[in-house]
């Protein structure tokens, strides 16, 4: 879909991908692969998939044994990271800090109580102080971002594209607060904004408003429309899509999905494109303001 | 509460009060009654309370119907009109136009399409060019405001006041957008931002939210925050509060309330004062930059 090369090869050794929840590993992994560079997994526990992490190299950790981390990673010869994959906030029960981790946990804790970003921001620095690189999974796995233009054969309409024009303006009054990276617009109006929810609460939160009335737009109209947080380290967390987003998108009786095109993770597109034509929901890729 | 003046006295005339839903209609009529002003309320069919309303001298209206409303309030001898309650955007099947209704249908259908806003102050022209006088429920009882500082005991803390800077930033930053009055800061992280699903929902979702372990601030943690949306007419929807948000903010594991002092509705002040008290959850009216 893209044709930006990656930028890693087979040749700078294996590739260390941290992976949280969901399928976006497995479609990272297999497209490292395919271009002939070994990827090893580390599986965070509780949150990534063993059905995916299983499949290739693998070790499981605990979000907070970044010294186990670092110590199998250059074992393994991988100097290059990836983190990919959803992650809920961790209870700190659940952290398991050995004692690396501990010496960050300040900052960890610190952390908690900001935004997302300073979680993986903070972590990101302290892999690059140990000598590791740091990579977005966009970039090496290009493909995995959705391009500008239509995706399938959905059509945007005029009104659709002025709803798109207000879900962006909103998405980037309300970046600098480390929101959500996501709104519902039908006819001009914000119907719904993501904050800790996620993306997939919050269509099932428009469907049932249009069950109860509180929503009037008629089915059909309405566009999801996502984009990154400003001031977001793109490599951790771009937005993404995937099958369950256009089923979210067809439950709540929305016309498509509109997300920045280089700047957003489309999971196992062939479906996306399945799912989205048979129920008549565009997605879009719309040229950003930065490459 | 308040010693601020009411904008209308007895000596002008009855009162033409037209109620939607929820408990305000009944605070506001009972204040202009005590202060020796005749009240008329106009119900409005699938919204108002038959209990409120048929406490006081009435009528009820489909939503369409201004004709018969002006006709009614003129017949009372009402010159001066006050919305008050809640109002769910209504499906067109139900808001049987009457002629004059009808020719203002046009609007209300653009309208439908705009914010809540934009429809509001739509019908208030309308009735402003028949020579109504369109004043806003804090003017004909402003004891219904929240007034500066705390209502009840409990008591702020530094983290609480840097939640309820970040609130109302966040609100000022999505203000443009017609998009909902509150957000949920904990720990200067915005948790939810209201849109069309109104407050009582995202106090709900935010609840749920700490049940599934989403939100990992302790409980105890985290204000509601409520402000006017920017450019909002005042006279049709200010934001308010009640015993049923003290009962959402307890249930969303919160430290307390934030809104904007004198341009916020209470209702039933005791009740909230005492269910507030009751869970140790602080009520507090902000100083605002307008009057």
């Amino acid at each position: 879909m893209s044709t930006v090369p990656a930028a890693s090869s087979a040749d700078e050794g294996p590739l260390a991908l941290v992976c949280g929840g969901g399928t976006l590993p497995l479609a990272v992994a297999e497209s490292i692969s395919k271009r002939g560079r070994t990827v090893v997994l580390f599986g965070l526990r509780g949150a990534a998939d063993s059905a995916v992490v299983e499949r290739f190299p693998h070790h499981w950790v605990h979000i907070g044994q970044i010294g186990k981390f670092m110590r199998l990673a250059r074992a393994a010869g991988c100097r290059d990271v990836v983190f990919i994959g959803s992650l809920v906030r961790p209870s700190l029960w659940h952290v398991h800090p050995d004692l690396k981790g501990l010496r960050m946990l300040g900052g960890v804790l610190a952390a908690f109580r900001g935004g997302d970003n300073h979680l993986l921001s903070g972590m990101g620095r302290l892999l690059e102080q140990d000598g590791f690189r740091l990579l977005g999974a966009h970039e090496v796995a290009p493909e995995i971002l959705v391009p500008e233009g239509l995706l399938g054969r959905g059509k945007v309409s005029q009104s659709d594209r002025d709803d798109i024009a207000v879900g962006f303006d909103c998405l980037r009054a309300i970046g600098p607060f480390d929101v959500g990276q996501a709104v519902v617009v039908a006819g001009k109006h914000v119907l719904a904004v993501e904050a800790a929810e996620g993306t997939d609460h919050m269509l099932a939160r428009v469907a049932q408003m249009r069950a109860n009335g509180r929503v009037r737009a008629s089915p059909g109209n309405g566009v999801l429309v996502k984009a990154a947080k400003s001031g977001q380290d793109r490599r951790f967390d771009l937005p993404s899509i995937g099958p369950r987003t256009v089923d979210g998108v067809v439950e709540a009786g929305l016309a498509g999905i509109a997300v920045v095109a280089g700047e957003t993770i489309v999971a196992e597109p062939e479906r996306v494109v399945e799912k989205a034509d048979r129920a008549n929901i565009f997605v879009t890729g719309v040229a950003g303001t930065k490459a």
